[in-house]
């Protein structure tokens, strides 16, 4: 194990960088998993971190040090960081100092779209994300597709909301959403406060794409064209939205429900 | 209209700790209404802000015209500000620049629970809180009793992701959940991914009360004590867990369903 002790080290330098830039970050291809219950989920799915960073005080840490443990058994390095620079990396308050750098997954395209699948539109909030991301994965849902000017999912604001979903999930970022969607031959289906058919008169055992737009302005038109049904959530109060990650979690659960 | 120009001015120093302190907004019984959407909302169920605040450059502007209009209107005072006093007021980024200065609303607790309710214990988010309260508007819940531990409803973070829900709802807070649960004579349902009974075999066709706790922890085990049902979301994932605004807005939802 390697100890850091100096703010001006140029590996400490880069790990601030890819800490603090989500530019940088994207740039570099890489990202941070923060803290013990993410680095844990992905070893658990199999994931080799490029790096261990670890704070000074956490180093005989009960949940630490079997971590640490499976970190030099494959090979990953490990640094050791006084914590007041360890703090400066993480944004974790309170939490257990552990966190991995990783190669930010970036899987192929697939040939097709025949698994239940999330299409997401200019999503913005990534606590939002994360819970969609987390959804999904308990549905069973596998595979992710977000348009260019979607909030970037492996950001560590989006993978703390996501708990650990997205070592389950095929995320494709920058897809292109119209070309994905011409080819799609299950149902694609997007949610609308104006449309006649509910969810539960919808088929859900099958396949189904389901698409969510920005919080805000939805579904771009040009992308709602593309649905094969425009469904709504039935709803009994005087306010007639829901939150979208909340949307998507009534939607993903009644697919459950109906395969029950 | 008034005009404040310094930032010395008593009454704006009053409302730049209204807006940064929640203490003070706990203290003071008041809160802030921040953007046009929700202070149109506010209007809209019958509410009579305390003041209204206006940023200079939106004084003209064709959203906040009629509501400054309905201010004078019902009495209220309107304080307009140049924009940089405005900006130092508000979270809304790039938003129109209009606040209200409203009295928390603080109802009596009913005598008995006997129409459908939502019971929050010591829930952390603010945006899981703000995404609870639009699902239960949403799903026609009106009764949202939180203990003490759960984050103040009326902040502006939770107010934002609540889109106005908590103006068609009686919000209870700081309630003695366990007093509270003992007198009920309706369903209370916690979910538990332990539990043998699925949201879909209990009988929603009746008010129920549905219990949520803390993102960590869950339901304290005294308050579980209390719930006549365990109910479990089946799930089709590796993960075996839901965001807790996911898990409400499926519950809620499923309600609604067996209602149609």
């Amino acid at each position: 194990m390697k100890s850091i002790t100096s703010r001006d080290n140029p590996l400490y330098k880069e790990l601030r960088h890819l800490a603090t830039s989500s530019q940088a970050r994207r740039k570099a291809e890489r990202t941070l998993l923060d803290g013990v219950h993410l680095c844990e989920a992905y070893l658990q799915h199999g994931g080799v971190p490029q790096l261990c960073v670890v704070a000074e005080s956490c180093l005989a840490h009960h949940e630490v040090d079997p971590l640490l443990a499976r970190c030099a058994a494959s090979g990953t390095q490990t640094i050791c960081l006084p914590d007041v620079l360890y703090n400066a990396l993480s944004q974790v308050e309170h939490g257990v100092g552990l966190m991995f750098i990783i190669a930010t997954p970036n899987p192929a395209l697939p040939k097709s779209v025949d698994q239940s699948s999330v299409v997401l539109d200019n999503l913005q909030d990534p606590g939002n994300l994360g819970s969609i991301l987390r959804s999904a994965a308990a549905a069973g849902i596998k595979n992710i597709f977000c348009s260019s000017g979607t909030v970037f999912s492996w950001s560590p604001k989006v993978m703390r909301s996501g708990m650990g979903a997205h070592f389950l999930l095929n995320i494709y970022e920058n897809v292109h959403l119209e070309e994905l969607l011409k080819d799609v031959r299950i149902p694609v289906l997007a949610t609308s406060s104006h449309a006649a058919e509910t969810i539960y008169q919808v088929d859900l055992n099958q396949p189904v794409v389901w698409l969510f737009g920005h919080e805000g302005q939805g579904v771009a038109p040009e992308l709602m064209d593309l649905a094969t049904h425009n469904v709504t959530i039935p709803q009994r109060g005087e306010i007639e939205s829901l939150n979208v990650a909340a949307s998507a979690a009534i939607c993903f659960f009644e697919q459950v429900r109906q395969s029950l």
